[in-house]
């Protein structure tokens, strides 16, 4: 998840040097200093790239804006025509500024904190790029999907190639580990799972990892129950971030034997702190720290969430005798 | 699912004959239209009441109202004090017109035709009143529950004692089968699932079984992914509806062994119609007419739907050989 964010004094500091939130993620200093600050207050074990999932539609030619307040817009992209416009071949020149952050991040970094590149799963950027938005069911973009079909497979395949290459140049500039955001894969109807999930998964993972055949994949296909296990089978996915829904214990059972497993800290009860979060967390690692596990939340820190309790559930995992936190 | 709605052009006449929404769920002339449309147009084996799973927090005593397009608003429940004021003794003479428009439509429906009686779940109840209205994530419900669990565990019991004599008044109004809709189910946090959503549902199942222990109902623990295997042995539910991101495989594998399965056509192939909408169908009734299975959407229909795709469904439903309709 996003280590930086409004929960922090600095980072709204750091924000308002930004004349809109894009121009935030494309100025290298203000990326990296966005990127570092989570590492000055909290012994954490890695760092994550400051940017946004929609910086790769945006390279590839549909016009992005952030509205204060209100979220990301986009120009719909609304027929089969916008598909065939989408343009790959700027998309390192567009990039440039998030290798740049990239690259100088690393070299600030001391070993063994491990620095994480992102990027947006196909159908989570193909589903903003038809609605224009945010949607809370998604229902322009699933229509899209029936309507279209051959323009539907056309513009998760430009994705997953785009995003592939995002992730490769991420590598090259010296992030160690991926993460794939699918953040609304739980809109997804189960009868349409496999075209729109996994085989862009698949497709990207692929990719990846024909040049990076070594750098791990962590893939969160966000709220999609019980296809979580059809997503770490089929993927090529070396990791899965699971959501704040899903039983720890399920994902210890039938997630670990395949993946490593990170997560899933209720984002609320970090904002509760004390000893409901305290139990939260034992009951988490409880569950996974017997297998390959990463401490992490089940989705975004909230901007109400007081820092000392980011502060305490690092110490308290930290402190864990029953797993080595820097293996 | 509603059957009523936005879709059918008589809908939208009789609607507008109520001044706004509450009005005309609490008008038993127009209810009964409105529940009686869709079964004039449809050859469907039952009807639905026209109703509204919020008027179980107005009956309580609080304020409930609908913004055109902006749907339900609620005077949000804020603290500990706001919980006890809930008054369920006026519950009965509140909802005494919801009861009226069952022994109506119940008289005016042909056997084999069933009548289905419905109500909101105590958590999605407790997460609108909370809020105020709808949400994305339910972060305030969620922050609700661990800043004042007593209060929280206070309110789901009450709901659930509300919502089961709500729903045992159907019955002796003339519903023949209730259902039980938990729509914001998959915004529960894992840790907090059996708290939240099994425990209440167990009670409220408990108590209309006490009063009506013959009438099957039917829950609907909507995204809640692997945890539907809990849901369906610990609540002492008759039948589950699948939202239509579960896998229907999955479903028949994990679930039917257990219980009715209702479930799960994608509403936007009902917009799009034609064979992306028929292989839907055939797809989940080959997986699920083996066992005890009723045919349905997996969410509520949307208002671009043509009509005409949704007798397609049912005389499709209807003409197939592997299962038999009325039975």
């Amino acid at each position: 998840m996003r280590q930086a964010g409004r929960y922090l004094p600095e980072y709204r500091q750091t924000r308002e040097q930004a004349k809109d939130f894009l121009d935030f993620c494309y100025t290298p200093e203000l990326a990296i200093e966005a990127t570092l600050q989570p590492l000055r207050r909290f012994d954490l074990d890695a760092a994550i790239i400051f940017s946004d999932i929609l910086v790769v539609p945006q390279a590839l030619g549909r016009k992005v804006w952030f509205v204060e307040g209100g979220g990301p817009k986009l120009t719909p992209l609304s027929d089969p025509a916008d598909v065939e416009q989408l343009d790959p071949a700027r998309l390192n020149d567009h990039l440039a500024p998030v290798y740049e952050a990239i690259r100088q991040v690393r070299a600030q970094l001391k070993p063994p904190v491990t620095l994480i590149g992102f990027a947006g799963a196909p159908w989570t950027l193909a589903a903003y790029m038809i609605e224009g938005g945010s949607s809370r069911d998604w229902a322009g973009a699933r229509l899209f999907a029936l309507t279209y079909p051959k323009a539907f497979t056309c513009l998760l395949n430009c994705l997953a190639d785009a995003v592939a290459d995002h992730l490769i140049n991420q590598v090259q500039a010296g992030a160690q580990v991926l993460q794939l955001f699918d953040s609304w894969a739980g809109a997804i109807p189960a009868v349409d799972f496999t075209a729109t999930c996994l085989e862009p998964t698949r497709r990207l993972v692929a990719r990846v990892h024909a040049t990076a055949p070594d750098v791990p994949i962590i893939g969160f296909p966000r709220g999609v129950g019980p296809a979580y296990e059809t997503y770490v089978r089929q993927t090529g996915i070396s990791g899965v971030s699971i959501d704040q829904g899903l039983s720890p214990a399920w994902a210890a059972q039938v997630l670990q034997p395949h993946v490593t497993v990170q997560g899933n800290l209720d984002p609320m009860r970090l904002v509760a702190g004390g000893v409901v979060l305290d139990q939260a967390v034992d009951a988490i690692t409880e569950c996974l720290a017997g297998g390959p596990f990463i401490f992490n939340l089940g989705h975004g820190v909230v901007p109400q969430t007081p820092p000392d309790h980011v502060a305490r559930v690092i110490a308290r995992v930290h402190g864990m005798s029953h797993f080595d936190h820097r293996s």
